[in-house]
């Protein structure tokens, strides 16, 4: 019976006449994608063409809201109250909602982008008010995001969560990320990503920095797309999955299997 | 048989820690409002509670496009292509509808603001960019607008369109306003005010300038509400209105009688 | 023998058409002021604007550097590299310098803003890349904080530094401000501030909130000027100031005394 | 005997995580640069790694005001008023100034960027708020522009005016350029750049797109460096202007000459 993954990316990212990344290839190897919305990245005129990116290719799209700092791109810790965090959260989903209904798509879910989509997992005054935001916009949104506080608040109010994993980043026993100041936080080996992306789907574990076997809840699979081999291992990422068998599908779709 | 009439303002237009004029006891005389989306002014918080100030009054809500131009208030003509001033409209009014959701009300109609606002009536150029994208947005809205491109691009596309009366500024022969660079271009006298709100209600004309009595179509009465004198003659037009048993109501109310 | 001593207050944080305080009343009863630098408040036009207004009334201009946060007010912490902090001080004191020079006048202090002026005096993190980036730009400016790292980093590289009193705050037994968290944080009545900034200049003591006695080292009074009535407090400290015998000069004069 | 010339680009246009261009590497061939201020690329940590970037190599640093648009890089035309345009010369001039201050070197020049720069060659209501601007800030400032209002501006008043060729774009027989929107506008061909810069420099003229020679005065020639091939171009450039005897020099030298 083949496994049913979502394979993802942050997508959207340059702002203005600055780029980041190639989307329309990384798009190629993706079934959804979390789209920039203004505030860490991605004017308008990005935000349009990467929903049409996304619409061309059948790409589910999300929003990726974040703390309002282009310059720190949305990397720094903001000490924010319960009501700013909720109306950035409205605003930025709200906005790219704008551009899905304009090119007749729906947004599918919401990720919380960089350091906000860090706080969320771990501190309930960051993960509560960007959840109640989610909800109050549109409770059939689904909330992708890794093990912890946003997830738990996110089942407790019945809504779908999909959790992501991350094949080029090292992990903790715990589960958690090494962080990137640690000089093996990050995979670059595209044979190793895509091994460790199918050992996550086909059972359910990864192997942890320290060689234990840990397991992982994994409903899509985020890749990384800055660079020419960051898009060629999303490729490789894609092509082995198929070939064992795995389907690869929108995250609404992996939820709804 | 009362004539039924729309009153509205722009609002919301604070922005974080400042503020400009006093909504809750201004939009206690209105039934539509324009609220600021964070282009001209309105950051998501203000954006929020400006929402919730028409929501408890009952105030009908439309979104208050602009220029990206926070410094200049909108009031700068900014040179922008069709794509830019595409997705800058869909953005603002993307937003602004996330907040409308969130309060579990609907968006009733777009009116682009300051120099945009003008542009738009003389300038297909700029008019049918921030039309196409209203109407990509969701063709039920509401266009609000005065006399010109505008207007007529969206009836060619058999969409709503609400037009704008000023009864706080002098008109030309032409139907035109009179610059404000010119030192009769403003209406200060409440009384006065009122009296030309009325004649526009019941008679569909008003005293230009020169004297002449002139025609004009009106679906909105536009009061302004800078300072404590605006305030109260936003209160004396319901008043003097109401008093000749115009009925006051949202413009989607109007439209549709 | 007449003491000398510097009355200030936070100026420039208008933004675009939006306002705050009444500077140029404000600024009759200074000898000194903080001038926002466009992260927090203060656009171009507003910096000459107030820069303008203090050179014709004598009154010495420093630097009010802040956090990248308009939104925010500059009250939000964020976290911030060295790098970051430091380039962003250089950035604001060299562009408020730039209206200096214009103007004709010199910058006399840098005063760090809002949540940075709070995190410079407890954490060197901070402390250390603001005083750094003063200091690249112009060892001559002094250093205007209240007691605490920031201080003592200006004070082992030679620096100048002015120590702010706040009369119109309550403070704790040990020398800092209680929280306006608090109900009683902030002095309303204005012959109370008057008396608290006499007695602050004369004694170099003031009553803490518990009514102990503590020594404070003050070389200028920072005032608020938020309202009407703060404006008429600054107008009041200045003459009892002035009718004890106080003089009230510039800051540099009054560490050059 | 050699004849002397400048060899500059626009450089620091990155803004955050985004980069442009290789400014290290375009830089080794550069004797001044025009540095982004921070209004159409250029945030503050960029700013003072690029003012660093050109102090290791001796190259001579310029300012680079834009309007205030980063979404459109600079490029689209506002409408200004003289105070908001002075206002905001002064700002990016300064602020740059600050980070030349840091660095221990002077600003050489400003260079209006972009639409601004196209602006004060035709306009003197953009051109005279400008340079007002430029000798409020430093009359010892040399103007970098290309022949028209705003060097004329700048001659009547004695300050000193360094003209730009361009050899990688196509002229008009007035000596002006060649729109961006015509398919010739630009020369791509390293060898043609080289020998149109040589000749430029040699002779003072250039052949416009008709096939007519046309004079040209230049002090400066502008180079530029997107990518790759316009890196590679610089260095060829160069290289070419050394074998025939002309020395490069910072344009101040190349004034004083």
């Amino acid at each position: 019976m083949p496994r049913l993954i979502d394979l993802s990316a942050d997508v959207g990212e340059g702002y203005g006449s600055w780029t980041m990344g190639d989307d329309a290839r990384l798009l190629d190897s993706l079934s959804s994608a979390n789209v920039a919305c203004g505030f860490h990245a991605g004017d308008p005129s990005t935000m349009r063409h990467t929903v049409e990116l996304c619409r061309h290719r059948g790409v589910a799209i999300g929003a990726h809201p974040s703390f309002p700092d282009r310059v720190g791109f949305g990397r720094r810790t903001m000490q924010m109250s319960y009501d700013e965090l909720f109306c950035d959260t409205v605003y930025q989903v709200g906005a790219l909602a704008g551009f899905a209904r304009a090119a007749g798509v729906r947004l599918q879910h919401v990720s919380p982008h960089g350091r906000l989509g860090n706080l969320v997992v771990t501190d309930e005054a960051y993960a509560a008010p960007v959840l109640d935001a989610i909800a109050a916009v549109d409770t059939e949104l689904a909330v992708v995001t890794y093990s912890g506080v946003l997830e738990r608040l996110a089942r407790d109010r019945g809504m779908r969560v999909g959790l992501m994993g991350f094949p080029d980043r090292a992990y903790e026993d715990d589960g958690t990320l090494v962080s990137r100041q640690e000089p093996d936080a990050v995979v670059h080996e595209t044979e190793l990503i895509a091994e460790r992306a199918l050992r996550m789907v086909e059972t359910g574990t990864i192997e942890a920095r320290s060689g234990r076997t840990i397991e992982i809840n994994v409903q899509t699979v985020l890749l990384h797309g800055d660079n020419d081999a960051s898009v060629h291992a999303a490729i490789h990422v894609r092509r082995v999955l198929e070939e064992a068998g795995v389907e690869i599908a929108p995250l609404s779709e992996v939820l709804d299997a």
